[in-house]
């Protein structure tokens, strides 16, 4: 295994290692503790589920995967903060997205070649990637990576 | 740059940009401000504090570059949960060993070589690193990165 293989095998088994952490608490809490807020004034289980489903479906298109699933959640979760007024969906179809949006994404990856790893992500021009070749795929798998980990510390706080 | 440079630089930006983000809101906030718990019953921000520059000064040894600068931390900050019973250090002198343990670790970090980075970390053994190679010191800096993460999201609470 040559390096570069190595590191695209370590940063992928660090998100998919958060990703099952995520989802194994996520699946060990009922709907009604989902709804909870994860601490007093700070967002619910629903925003964050949903801001992560979001936002990890977002980058379907921004590594040229393809479109977004689920488009509707971005006003949602990620333009609106959360807002108990704001009609958002089940939490069932939020548990039915987070899955479909991470087989899609799993079986992506897995026909991505070393490589394309280090190319240029769809939101950077060319003319910027040859300044900024640290604008790649690569990069925005280690960014969502650490943004999960972030907001799972937060839904820790759900579980009794 | 070649891919292993890159990946290196990519790597250590994201360690970088979460212990200035996390340095940036403990520095926001008063000693009396960390000393609250999170969210109601869990991790005091003293708590996180400790335990994050705990974890952070063990890399020293792991990463082979040396003992660790504070090493009274571990039985209060790691192998003890939060206990508002057990003696810590004063807030300020936490402030002071984060700035002390980063400091090092980044000057440390500067020497490494590329390939030194995919070299493994002392609390492997070689025969289980030939079958293991990404137990490596980059690897550490990946899983710590993400752990700091983790814990950035809960110490966000603090903030009013």
């Amino acid at each position: 295994m040559t390096n570069q293989q190595l590191i695209i095998k370590m940063n992928l088994d660090a998100w998919n290692s958060h990703v099952s952490r995520t989802e194994k608490l996520i699946n060990s809490l009922s709907d009604s503790e989902i709804r909870q807020p994860t601490a007093p004034g700070r967002n619910t289980g629903t925003y964050l589920l949903g801001h992560l489903v979001a936002v990890h479906d977002a980058m379907r298109p921004l590594m040229d995967f393809g479109n977004k699933l689920y488009p509707m959640l971005e006003d949602i979760f990620i333009k609106t903060p959360d807002n108990p007024g704001m009609e958002k969906p089940a939490i069932g179809d939020l548990r039915n997205y987070w899955a479909e949006v991470h087989a899609s994404l799993a079986s992506s990856f897995q026909k991505l070649t070393p490589d394309v790893w280090f190319m240029k992500h769809t939101s950077v021009s060319t003319e910027d990637f040859e300044k900024e070749p640290h604008r790649n795929k690569m990069n925005v798998l280690i960014s969502r990576t650490n943004h999960l980990a972030y907001h799972f510390g937060q839904l820790a706080y759900l579980r009794k």
